[in-house]
């Protein structure tokens, strides 16, 4: 029994608010059990100098975390003057796998700017936002058709993504929560699409190492995580959920 | 009659949620018609370097706002690698403000650090933020106090904020919305106390200037603005608010 | 009396040495008291990228204090690799004062640039830096309309500033040295025209506030201050003086 | 066939220059294939100040490109004035794999700087510095146990790292070079122990996925190359290799 | 005959304004020609973390140019946040030449910080600097030693300095203005000592080379020079000009 | 008898290593007893955009040590986020001696790029740069000329560059390692060309002088140590030598 009363291979709940804030084209706030990430995407209608003239599209993602999302207080990036390299690697992580799952074909010389920005943080941020941005960016696509501004859905599958670990009792488990994931041994996040293939795979032995087995184990745990959030990026999307995939 | 139908002496709607998130002494998410910002108030148990020894406290603010918080998407200031000039002079704003209604001497050597992070932004953020803040502060000051760590409430008065200004046509408004302030002459934005006195007061000419006689008309808008954010503002305080004004 | 002798409503002896340094379009040093600025303006023949091909100019100043131009030594911007808040600040509400009063339709597709670098402090650095600069300007404009490059004076009214505060004992006075400022309670910049009408009025309780009565009393005080420096531009500028206000 | 010569699971040459500069506790060139990394370990006598007082050590590790490491020279990140994402994922990477086979309480308050610093660039760049800071970390080590300043070997298990990918036609392949690497579909960093147990397993579909059959392929074909790469540390080291895991 | 009338080994006309601002311990402006800098020496009493407790003193040096001291305005470097080559060299110059002739024992745990500061410039500002800033720094170590807070004069030798050059047509020059240093195929700044050592000595050919000849005849002309220049800073330091040498 | 048994004007042993790595047009591994520097020179078909549509070609160089090419381990200036003086003033001197012997015309619009990264340290590394940085550029423009990018040699000169040094003990000494220019009272860089001409002469006395005499003893030195670098260049350009001058 874990110390938020779930199974090893339980999910904590989640819940996505569509439309949260008025300006961009997608806005999400998603929470999985006490983290809470506002997930905006902005479709800005030019790309970036090095792609023009190409006829294709470019997503690029940032994270960030409000000071006090977090149990002590972090100082600002912008007061530090820079952004921390678990930042970009955060952010770098949210835009890859994104442009997997997305025909930049399709959304002609546009950018779609995605923010992540966690506005409470209680372990496994990062997949939340990979969860929930995912969600805003086919908002976003969703009213680029509504507005015929592209004739085609330029997301080929589903993608979303979770967190497992091993505990230091050895215990695989699903979705930790920042308790779990601070004392974690192993530490691994995954992200899937809906054909059950990976788009990314990142496993960290914290001070320690995992073998083949829990490997298999962890991935298992890890699929069978992702498919339960599938379910509900659909029912948040409606009816943009069934024209994803259709530009494949 | 103006372009939300309000008149010209009329405060947008103003709701406050407090303990909005879970981590900060104080949180209030304020929303003024369509600005929303997430006001929290951090207590750390130790001052700045340069006040050490004093047994006294210090009160500091910070502000930014989502990228895409407004109708064009902006550079995230932590990406630019520096704080522009408008942040600055807005948190140096919220700071002072908050510092004049409250004595440093019965808070302690600790530090609060007020967050004002704007998520949805139609004008009147800072204004909001302060009014924001103040609850903030307030309710981490309740919770010092409830927990014995301080003995007396620190805060001496209410303080609130509005903006007032002078349209193209010439009248006199109260809390302007985004699409007056863009198309302002004048701009002024008013911090009161509950005592009716001032705090800061800053008004702008935008290329244009104003008479002696609108700007007391402009501070009577305000007063009457203001008298009206201090009983919401008592409102989401609850008991809290009856403690203000007992350490004076 | 005060610490200098002076009597409440008295300002210090203001001068100005005009064509101070040899390259700048306009050159000023301005005393007020113990203050010493150099107020230059430069005229280059371009403006930024976001105003080109509108056919009409740009205004913006920079704010500097030599790293002892104060009692303590200051450590150098540049050499922090960052400008203050307080310096962005002053910046802003100088370019912005200017431009209250300079038709930019009139001086082409040109920026003038002022600089107000502080040689030595001694309170009211800022407000001395815009009435040093409007003369600055001036001079540059009137070398303008020698050389025919204008035809119109682009400057519409004069302009000055000068602060006012309430003591301790909380009697007004006007221009306070630094001595005066740093032990005020209240502290009020107001920048006017020559049309008695404000252009930016700033007042702040240091950890104090104001009632409306006083802020009718400082603004009264500064009405007069300001009318005394209308007459010390004029002298400085000699014929350009005259030109002011004929592109109205 | 591979475009040079070599089979799927083939690694390229690999070879270790021991001592290749004078003044680090440790120093190695690592060669793979045409990839050159200076790996350089320096021991200080102190740790950083939060670490302060518990007796234990520290390991980090930074990672840099001379500008013409590669075929297009980079623009030098000192220049830039800061550090890419892309160095920051990297030395990240380093110092936690190394982290995760190193008893930090065996080193005393010490901390080992490693400098991973590429001077010529083919594909495989991380994970050859990985490979060689090992050895460079050991060899520091060696120098501790032989001045006596330490008693017994904090390394507790051989860590080598090899790249596996997955080609535009599908295949699986060890080792990839830069042409490889820039095709791929699937990119794979491996890091392990020689109890063949994972440290490290990043997997990355380039705007592709890959299946579960796939990334067990992937990690076969690691586990084969880390192997050979365990003999050749264990060649360079000589005596020294002998030691490690005594403090196990 | 040069632009200006002068000779070749000619001088332009010096002068030093002493107590040019009232807050620095010693002030000098000097002009030399049409180039002005403003000089100034602060002590603090306390010396940089690394010569704590060692008795004995530091001195540091700073330059900048105000915007508009050149023909062209120049982008601020606090704007830019960074410090430009030119300017580090020219102030790692300006201190090392000042340390040179003082003892570091006879000024205590003190800093003295010179700013030079150029207000104007036409060439021989880095030279202006250090024959200012010697009678600054003089001056401030007058100042110790009247307050007895030193006894003997730190300052062991008159110390100032010149440029030479070679113009294009192939003859040596002394004191080069700015056109004459912008079109000179050989440029050189000698420091020297009234013991007619030299302290620095800094050759550059600007695409172009100089012979041992021409070396020689360009110390002559700077000897001569820097004699002059003796004179007149012992005219601007009166009786401080007698210590000068005491301690040594 | 110094303390490497040299005699006062003995060279260190001196290696060059040409192609050292295989990206850049011209690579060189400069060996100067124990200081080793990699020289590479890499040509990119542009210019800076000052330079643009005028036909002719730049040069400039940056300068890096590895963290631990010295004794003590250096922060890397990346992870300072800024150059320090020293290297800026090292590169610019670079930069500026390699130009002096250059002809940019014939170059054709092309920037060449010279990174001198110095991988050990141990007294004369920006000496030995532009020692080995000269015979980069002539590998790399060996190779314009026979890939017939560039018709003539564009250099017109050799360059080589020695140190030389006043000794506490007085002696003159020529190419200084690192601990006798820690203790030297005076130090010099001597850049000169074939011809027996100076390019660049940086002499400074360290809290020390040095005469007239001195100076020509120092410079004969210099002139006898550069003239057996020339020799070690020509041998490691080979063919590529005989053609350096030939576009005088």
């Amino acid at each position: 029994m874990r110390t938020d009363g779930r199974t090893a291979e339980q999910l904590r709940e989640v819940n996505m608010i569509t439309n949260f804030t008025k300006h961009p084209e997608g806005s999400v706030l998603i929470t999985v059990g006490e983290t809470k990430v506002i997930c905006n995407a902005s479709v800005e209608d030019r790309v970036p100098p090095f792609m023009r003239g190409q006829g294709k599209g470019w997503i690029t993602a940032e994270y960030a975390m409000l000071p006090r999302a977090t149990e002590q207080r972090n100082i600002r990036e912008s007061s530090k003057g820079k952004v921390s390299g678990r930042t970009m690697e955060i952010q770098r992580l949210i835009g890859r796998a994104l442009r997997a799952v997305i025909d930049l074909d399709l959304i002609g010389e546009r950018t779609i700017w995605v923010d992540c920005d966690v506005i409470q943080a209680d372990g496994g941020t990062r997949t939340a936002s990979i969860t929930g941005a995912f969600v805003a960016v086919a908002l976003a696509c969703g009213k680029l058709l509504k507005e015929e501004k592209i004739s085609k859905m330029p997301i080929k599958h589903f993608l979303a993504a979770t967190s497992v670990g091993v505990t230091e009792e050895g215990s695989s488990i699903l979705d930790l929560c920042y308790e779990e994931d601070s004392t974690a041994s192993v530490d691994m996040n995954v992200v899937m699409t809906d054909q059950n293939e990976f788009v990314e795979l990142q496993g960290t032995g914290e001070e320690a190492t995992f073998s083949p087995n829990q490997l298999n184990e962890l991935i298992s745990l890890a699929q069978k995580g992702i498919n339960e959030l599938f379910s509900i990026q659909k029912d948040a999307l409606g009816d943009v959920a069934e024209r994803i995939g259709e530009g494949k």
